[in-house]
């Protein structure tokens, strides 16, 4: 055990955040402890806090970080020019590739959110509450102008974002398909049907 | 607190495992204690052990219960003349109204199974890596009789299921729609989209 190793491109709280991801993940986050993660980043407990306060603050980093990189995204489709189907499809696309490239960090803040305290707590239901309704606009959008069928934009998104969460079995699966064949077949099932 | 009521179409058993599969369904397995469900039956806990050997013969009820009533189900749909793409309509709507109607129990028996013992758990592991082969084979039948696009089928078999488990998240929603209109909406999102 000695100090923490600090890659190139990175400092130590990201190196922290990440491995913090990977824990809880793995063990939930009530159950993982902070000794478990020195002992995952081959450190002494008492000096992962000269650079974390608390495991509180390590999933508040990981769902912020995740949040902010979602809505960016959204940000910039909603401002594209493209017809409300091609950008349902894009953002199903990003979804499915953070879930195949950081899934660790997007199921964690996924599922353990509501481990997160106020002001943080609030904060975050009110962004996935509002994410999921911009989702839903699109939706809505796209069935105004006859390009998707009449069905419940709400529902449609819920049952998208769950889809997307089972990746997760993907990743523990053995005989598994590629990432971008994966990405293809979700598509495939998740957007032809809404098509008109 | 006194003796344990029975209702007239039912036997104390069922009673029981119904309140248990509604308190693993709140509290999960790991957290629920017989001393809850004593309460929750308004019993006390000693008499509970005159129904029921344990909080694992309560789950294995739920989940053999569950795998019976899905088992006995696919064995009519396969052995019926419907094309695939109908056979896959048709059992993803039995799914969708099982977690309709009886959601405590399918919620249950499919988060919570890991905690049977063996030799039900294995037996249990089998009987649920059996189910979703059999679905994929009905979608393959599907793509080589060219009514189903190209995917890959057990791809599509866990987005299917993933999407109805999020049915779990309608059931707290304020602003639903009813069961039915969320069974269509799914038919349209999940199953239109594979057909050629």
């Amino acid at each position: 055990m000695g100090k923490l190793k600090v890659p190139k491109n990175g400092n130590r709280k990201d190196l922290i955040v990440k491995a913090g991801a990977a824990l809880f993940r793995e063990k939930g986050f009530g159950a993982a402890s902070m000794r478990d993660l020195a002992e995952n980043l081959g450190i002494e407990a008492a000096s992962l806090y000269n650079h974390i306060r608390s495991k509180n603050e390590i999933l508040e980093s990981i769902c912020f970080n995740v949040a902010n990189r979602f809505n960016s995204h959204l940000d910039e489709i909603e401002t594209s020019n493209a017809e409300p189907l091609k950008k349902i499809e894009t953002l199903l696309r990003f979804h499915i590739q953070q879930m195949v490239e950081n899934y660790e960090e997007v199921i964690v803040s996924d599922r353990e959110w509501k481990h997160l305290d106020d002001p943080y707590l609030s904060n975050f239901r009110i962004q996935r509450r509002n994410y999921r309704k911009r989702l839903a606009s699109i939706i809505e959008d796209g069935i105004k102008k006859g390009e998707i069928k009449k069905i419940d934009a709400p529902t449609a998104v819920v049952i998208m974002l769950q889809a997307v969460s089972g990746i997760e079995s993907w990743h523990r699966s053995t005989a598994k398909i590629s990432g971008s064949e994966l990405e293809d077949n979700m598509i495939v099932i998740l957007v032809e049907g809404m098509k008109k």
